[in-house]
């Protein structure tokens, strides 16, 4: 689903990730840190998809709601493993919305 | 393949997308609208994904540049056609990127 997120400025995350081909748990890691994620100040939503690659894009009222998830000690964890074992290579950026405008079809 | 951008600061458009059920065109329309991208003045690379939802992310030099390619007549011309019939819904997001990291697994 698109997220609904407010009026601009807020931020958001780009997760784009190419994955290994161990695949143990990582379905269950991925939900898990949705489920966290939510729970966190500052969460206003996010969106994920993938084929060859995998974008994930999450967005943060603030870099200090960023920060306190990237801090999480679950997520560490996740970071921890990911590197480990779930993906070959990732790109994170960090960026501030400015700007946004949408469209929805409408017989 | 993950772009690969220069150091920030630089820009961001993310583009959410639900599509409709009629394909007619679509891929054709995607793929000569990703080699118009790399032909515009200030395109850095893009990012894209798809399944339930897709999110495409492409990467800029400068407001200008996006602005450039947002009125580029022939990607007008796909908008246009994106809300008669490619697409359900869409989300568009100008972003500054103001830090990246990566991450490379070596053995």
């Amino acid at each position: 689903m698109i997220a609904l997120t407010p009026q601009p400025p807020y931020y958001a995350v780009i997760f784009t990730s190419i994955k290994s081909n161990e695949d143990n748990d990582y379905n269950s890691m991925s939900d898990r840190m949705v489920e966290l994620a939510k729970q966190q100040e500052g969460y206003l939503g996010h969106e994920s998809a993938r084929n060859e690659i995998g974008i994930t894009v999450s967005y943060w009222s603030s870099l200090t709601a960023i920060k306190n998830w990237k801090q999480n000690t679950e997520h560490l964890l996740a970071q921890e493993y990911g590197r480990e074992k779930w993906y070959d290579e990732y790109k994170v950026r960090i960026c501030l919305v400015e700007r946004d405008y949408d469209f929805h079809y409408t017989d």
